[in-house]
């Protein structure tokens, strides 16, 4: 193989408190594309492998694809023949950014194929077009953080951003059960309207949630962590959730909630070792009702997309 | 006189995007105490100056009695003989925390008064006693900063705050037209529902206003201050508001917005220079409409309540 293959890594949208508008990236799972010359003019898909069919290879039907043919139309590289195979290791409707991930990627490998002409902020826009193709929605909480890293906050309907310190040692625990919870039911299930009270009282969690990341306190950060708007609403589509969260909370999770659309949720440790524990019992309250999980523990992966 | 005064600082309440939890203190106006030993057992109210008749001199539905009896109250000093002469030297329902500075003043008269058993912090919830019976609210956005200083963010109706940083330069202007606004007139015109969307851009709007202190991002600072929920409904209790927030605007504010429940008006500046050349034009147009005003350009007031 003489291509080049570049990852792009799963991300927690909204963490909780910061629904549309906030993500972080981790470092697992995440999906992965290999770049070469290809025969005809213009990007061929040619594979796509753990998809289990359910992708199409039709460039413009193709998140990974959409994102990689809007940076090539920009950079005047239409007609290059150009080749991708898709890894596709991430589930779909996990809540992890999955879509996201294809996306980030299909713009980075081009961008790094053609070595580089456009800075990683750059590439945001045309990552979003693969975004926009499934999900319709033109939120960058997910393809920001796996793009660039971090903890971003996105302003409203834009792409400027901010990135948000993280103290040493915050550790993101993840648990994905293995049920599917479509985006645009876990959309759907929302109600237009909240009370200006609701409002009052998540915003102050918000800010208290970013003032603790921005200084390093971990009690301001557990204190900010609490989804009193959109949690409560989504959670009923996670079997066992209530019980989840507590297992979570009492193994010494600074906060736990639900990690995009979900099904997967998330937990925020103050180090591995309380991570290990945290995800111990999470895992074990979904075993013990029969539902299979994947977990991952990671701190906050501060590179997003790379080249491997 | 023999006794000490004490004086406490206006603040500017909810800083627009930071409704009932965010508020920041400036260097004047504020009111003051002097404080010295009574004639008669217990505290008593001898002289209120500044009031235009307007304050009751019976302790209990003082402000500022309030709070220093639920101090005294604390310290086992209840029965101890102390005079107050309040100098009231804020306007009344002028959205820049009248009632809180008298609040905060009260107790941290009484505190200095007995040389400081409690600190600064722990006289929180008895300045809280004088804001309750004045505003019948239990928000800390004002007397938390007016006896603290600096920027304050609270959680929802909790004392848990965090100090925010703010940069360098960073300047308020705080334009007080001469209309009344009665805080529960303004607050009473407010919708109890707003869109999950309103909820989302002003959550971004915030969390942006907070990451800009932070990090003394002024462009960020400015992108977040923007208050799509409160001010729009505001706003039409004060004359001239939108011609005058545009001139604050055009003449270089990061933002513009209402005090507290308003009617005065605040804008932030990265400098002294350009928060006298915004100043001049807001007074401007509310002049060129027959509104006098009084104007003050102050620093973020770290210190809150002092001894003179």
């Amino acid at each position: 193989m003489s291509g080049i293959k570049v990852f792009a890594p799963a991300s927690i949208g909204n963490i909780g408190v910061g629904f549309d508008i906030m993500g972080a990236a981790i470092n697992n799972p995440g999906d992965e594309i290999v770049v070469k010359k290809g025969a005809a003019p213009g990007l061929t898909i040619d594979k796509i492998f753990g998809d289990h069919g359910r992708l199409s290879k039709e460039v413009e039907k193709n998140t990974a694809g959409k994102s990689a043919l809007a940076l090539m139309k920009y950079l005047g590289k239409e007609e290059e023949p150009i080749s991708f195979e898709i890894y596709k290791k991430m589930p779909f409707s996990s809540g992890l950014g999955s879509s996201a991930a294809s996306a980030v990627a299909g713009a980075f490998a081009i961008n790094e194929y053609f070595k580089r002409p456009l800075s990683k902020p750059e590439l945001l826009p045309f990552a979003m077009e693969g975004e926009k193709l499934a999900s319709g929605a033109f939120h960058a909480d997910n393809v920001g953080p796996s793009l660039l890293g971090g903890i971003l906050l996105f302003e409203y309907n834009s792409l400027y951003y901010q990135r948000l310190y993280s103290p040493e040692g915050l550790t993101l625990v993840v648990i994905h059960p293995q049920i599917e919870i479509l985006t645009s039911e876990a959309r759907a299930i929302l109600k237009s309207e909240i009370s200006l009270k609701s409002h009052v009282e998540q915003s102050a969690n918000l800010g208290l949630f970013i003032t603790g990341l921005m200084k390093g306190d971990f009690e301001c950060i557990g204190r900010g962590l609490k989804d009193i708007i959109i949690e409560p609403q989504r959670s009923k589509l996670i079997p066992f959730f209530e019980d989840v969260k507590k297992s979570a909370i009492d193994s010494g999770a600074l906060g736990c909630s639900i990690s995009g659309a979900g099904p997967s949720m998330f937990a925020i440790a103050q180090n591995t070792f309380t991570a290990e524990r945290i995800c111990n019992a999470m895992v074990e309250i979904f075993s013990k009702n029969k539902i299979q999980t994947t977990s991952y523990i990671s701190p906050i992966n501060n590179e997003g997309a790379i080249l491997l």
